[in-house]
């Protein structure tokens, strides 16, 4: 069990997942991939060691970021290992055999419903039903052998339930993306040498003027560049902050180094979440 | 209609909810309320003129932003017009003549519930069973004349529906506060003026960097205090952000005028969102 656990990942949803394209994405093939119902699941299943590698949404562009996992980042120790993103891309997937004309209505999560408007508006006979999943509404439509239905679901969930896509890339902006983190108990050999490394960390700040200021300024000061920062409350102290933040640059450099050692004086306390690379 | 009309507060749920609190606190007791479904909506009362004033949630200090209400703030074009904090303190309500002993179940929302774990660990022959709102919870008990259940909501969620407290604040945690905003289409005359006046934007930063970094210099230099930074996507630029800044100072101030020239400068759009005075 240990050792067959070392190849495992845990991701949410159903296999053909957008989380289980990125796992490929930054993997390769040769995984063993563990469907978990929930982020507080997949979470635990790399605690307990039932998975020795989990693959989380963290933002996404039209969305925001994903808060809950921000939250867990910081109750477990885990490091981040990788980051990856995904073009969000939907399918029109139904059964082999069902032609476009036989559909006459469509099977996704409400939120790929709601990205694919203008398809269900030039196609006012197919009526959007909402489903719980979108890798699962594939599977239920095979299950269920239904043949004037289709599904809204990545290519990888027609693969995965042997699905025909009758109509591809129907959502409506190809500005959608969502940026996954791998994160593992023990440093990994990085997979991927070609993105200019990154490092995130979370620090929690006391409501004293100019903080945030002088914090961002440990950045500055080492010319290193954020690319994203995100508040959280701080639990317990109301109207404090957290502060999580990703910059370019590995821990492993010296202006890192010093950097954090002068937000250490700033802040009451600093995480380090981890140095990887972005697979492209 | 009209004339009626500048009365109105929109919110979000129903009579009796923590919005309503909120509103009394900020407006007296003189106003007509306007209940709504969704924070859409309320936006939509607003901007249709069947309500003069609104009142949504923006933050609350475990779950964090209400992010849905930041991306409102941007998309319509209202003043915030006053703020107020409130401390989320849960009852637990029952018809008149119901007894603590002849309760079996406790209707509320799942947030709620999940506030008050450990009142049911301690009184395991009441259920948890979830509803869709708070103050909808003690509605339905009271409508439906339940003799062995009772609702957990606020206390003024009790009077309105003249159900009887019989716990009072089973919270688990009193660090639980929510944060409102007060909007309007209009400037109005502050109500309050023992608070000192804080301003809120809200900012797009090209991906450059040090950006933050210059524009967080735009507020110290003046000596401004940051209370609460929050980042969301920049619809249609991927990977790019809008900041929404609160800090105490007025924009009748020279400092301020002086910070937002300057922020003007380093940033690609400012869009200023109201000074206003806290209601303590």
């Amino acid at each position: 069990m240990a050792k067959s656990a070392s190849r495992y990942v845990a991701f949410q949803g159903e296999l053909g997942a957008f989380s289980h394209l990125a796992a490929l994405k930054m993997l390769g093939e040769r995984i063993k991939l563990l469907p978990c119902t929930s982020f507080r699941q997949v979470f635990e299943a790399l605690r307990s060691g039932e998975a020795a590698r989990a693959i989380v949404p963290i933002e996404n562009t039209l969305h925001g970021s994903v808060l809950e996992n921000y939250d867990h980042l910081l109750e477990y120790d885990f490091l981040i290992a990788g980051e990856t993103s995904i073009r969000i891309s939907h399918q029109l997937i139904a059964m082999p055999g069902v032609s476009f004309r036989h559909v006459t209505r469509a099977y996704s999560h409400p939120v790929a419903l709601n990205q694919c408007k203008n398809f269900f508006q030039s196609h006012p006979d197919i009526k959007p039903e909402p489903y719980y999943d979108t890798a699962g509404s594939v599977k239920a439509l095979m299950e269920n052998q239904l043949k004037d239905a289709a599904a809204i679901a990545s290519a990888i969930a027609a693969d995965t339930y042997g699905g025909k896509i009758l109509r591809r890339n129907i959502e409506d902006s190809r500005q959608n993306f969502t940026r996954f983190f791998l994160l593992t108990k023990q440093p990994l050999r990085p997979r991927s040498t070609s993105g200019a490394p990154k490092t995130s960390l979370v620090f929690g700040a006391p409501n004293t003027p100019g903080v945030l200021y002088r914090a961002m300024g440990c950045f500055a000061l080492e010319e290193l560049n954020l690319t994203k920062i995100e508040s959280r409350p701080f639990r317990g102290k109301p109207w404090e902050y957290l502060f999580y933040v990703d910059f370019l640059g590995s821990i492993h450099e010296r202006n890192v180094k010093r950097a954090l050692a002068n937000l250490r004086e700033c802040t009451q306390f600093v995480k380090l979440l981890g140095s990887y690379r972005p697979t492209p």
